[in-house]
């Protein structure tokens, strides 16, 4: 599929881990108008130099971005005042070679914890980089952008409208949360659709809220997660009022994608929970019991050796802080319904779902009576392999 | 070291595993007079048969209780109106054999949930186990109420009040928290002081909320955990109200030293961190960040593996939802300061740390600024050990 009209890709090698420039480790999306743009960061208190300066770019100056710039390699986080002046000399010069402003770019940094940035090898660097522009496409962008990601991560669409067919493209990277001393998730969506900036950021918000804040890895958050969306309107194709509700399921659509493709290549993941809670009082009692199910080893073990263990289900529900009667509560798995009214519902599981357990995607159901909250969540297992990957790393 | 006065402990063999008498998995003790009885239970919305009995009884007869009656290998968890029936009739057994009214005496379970509990077994196994009354000694009632625990849990103490000695002895059972349908945590400590009732329940509230309230396995809480408290004055000494803080500390100490025990023999544990965090601006927020850092499977892992992995530290603290100055923030490792004033504060942590990661015991002290709030929690590390048991055992 070809590229959301008006954006130029560029991907170099910068040899940022010092292995020789054997892959790329500089991306660099350049808009040919001011986009409208949009970001959503870390909660973490701890937030890396590029996250603070796309934060005050984005404020700056909200409707006339121009591009993004990322490294992977080196996080550029906990690096103080040192690194804040690194992540915006960075900026200057991508914004040379670019021949735009250098207030109009965002940065996102993804790599090792601590260590300052290699300025020289950025300098050395940026001469391929500009010469790679336009020339790039969406896979290498996506590759340039990895870290212990075992696959790139993209998505695309084309959305009909009365005025013609606009276009999305996103790209992500993921795998741990911090990963070993990874500072992790960064994605971006690109749509050359004129749309109003405000509605073009809140229906960005709400659909990073319906997808990458529904998924769970490890329950780690990084102190570099940053996602962007430009839209630039280099279609030419003004987006109505009504259409607006289209454009936002596109683009959650893209972004679940991403979402999900995250959980599928989570650090040693072998599965894909999918877990669903209705019936709650409240979608905060529904996201609270989503998330300690999603979050529980015992859950995710229990999935990761293809073990319907109803038990450790029900009890992270129980302890989740959710209100609900224990009574009403029915755990369904594949289909199976494996617990109800208080109890289990036959003997048999291991024949009914040693195939359906075997299965990459895994349904897990969950509801809590007939209150009107529900939620959804993405949730990896835990397998040998997250261990080995998180303990064995630096041993 | 003697057992507290005035009890008598019993153990016996009812193969409720199913696997021959080849082990004890009955065990009871007997006050020769009515006790000063506390109890701490799960938190869990859902509160297996036993939880619920001897909350009854403990409502019923706060200062008469008699003893306590505990089995292994049947959990008799989410088993409806028919599992309370079953405790009950299990509890007149007993007392029957002991010469005691039912309702002076505490249940506790351990072991698979959902399965009814084989009453056959309970009444075949009656004979023997009123026959070994008197006759077991701590550490066979320990060994008798294990389940994947590696090793018996017991911690005795005395105590030289103005009157006398005292005596305290506690034994627990832990291992994962639902293991792998196990449902987990029970404990009781036995005292002979005579000490006034509402001053020994509260004494016991606050020591297990020190104790047992600190330490974390998996995050995970079961449906069956149990802590109790006999006092029954047995010694002929009195505490006086000038000795209350004395009993605390000793009944303090010995549920530390339980504690300790069941993280240590945490499943797949190999290393207990201490976590303390001070600086917080309330205690609420030291125990954000203690748990959150406890919690975190990627500091786990990273303890496993021996790898001084500050950055891991440094992004659960920042995501635990306690409030402060990420650059106040300091992070010792086993007596090393890896973080403080937002940066790391030397590269060379391999080589400092290596021989101190080697230990069982690893102290994480965490200064969030210069508050007034503390926590302390001990925490297990994830090993692969720990997915093999709870991925693999059904497999």
């Amino acid at each position: 599929m070809a590229l959301p009209q008006g954006f130029r890709l560029a991907a170099a090698a910068a040899d940022f881990r010092g292995k020789g420039k054997t892959r790329d480790d500089l991306a660099l999306v350049i808009s040919e108008r001011p986009a409208a743009a949009a970001g959503v960061f870390t909660t973490n208190l701890f937030r890396a130099a590029p996250v603070l300066v796309a934060q005050e770019n984005l404020a700056r100056a909200p409707e006339g971005i121009r591009g993004i710039l990322i490294n992977s390699g080196q996080a550029n986080a906990c690096t103080g005042e040192e690194g804040l002046a690194h992540c915006r000399e960075t900026l200057d010069m991508a914004a040379k070679a670019a021949g735009v402003d250098a207030g109009s770019l965002l940065p996102a940094s993804t790599g090792v914890i601590g260590a300052l940035m290699d300025m020289d090898k950025w300098r050395a660097a940026m001469p391929d980089l500009a010469a790679s522009l336009g020339h790039a496409d969406l896979e290498r962008f996506a590759r340039a952008i990895m870290t212990t990601d075992a696959f790139p991560k993209l998505a695309e669409a084309e959305l009909a409208l009365d005025g013609g067919t606009v276009r999305l493209a996103g790209v992500a990277k993921g795998a741990g949360m911090i990963c070993p001393n990874m500072a992790t998730m960064i994605s971006l969506v690109l749509c050359d659709a004129d749309v109003d900036a405000a509605a073009w950021r809140s229906m960005f918000r709400r659909a990073a809220d319906a997808t990458f804040n529904r998924v769970s890895v490890d329950g780690d958050t990084s102190t570099n997660d940053s996602l962007f969306g430009l839209a630039n309107g280099a279609s030419g194709i003004r987006v109505t009022e009504g259409e607006l509700p289209l454009l936002e399921e596109a683009l959650t659509d893209i972004l679940g994608d991403l979402a999900y493709m995250l959980v599928k290549d989570g650090e040693g993941a072998t599965k894909v929970m999918h877990i669903s809670v209705t019936g709650a009082a409240s979608d905060a009692d529904a996201e609270r019991v989503a998330r300690t199910v999603g979050h529980s080893q015992l859950v995710k073990t229990a999935m990761f050796g293809r073990d319907p263990n109803w038990g450790r289900i029900v009890a992270a529900a129980g302890r989740s802080g959710a209100t609900f009667d224990p009574d009403r509560l029915r755990v369904t798995l594949c289909g199976v319904t494996l617990f109800h009214d208080g109890r289990p519902t036959t003997e048999d599981f291991d024949a009914l779902l040693r195939e359906p357990l075997d299965g990459t995607d895994v349904t897990l159901d969950i509801s809590l009576g007939d209150g009107p909250g529900a939620a959804r969540l993405l949730a990896s297992d835990l397998s040998h392999a997250y261990v080995s990957l998180n303990a064995d790393y630096r041993s």
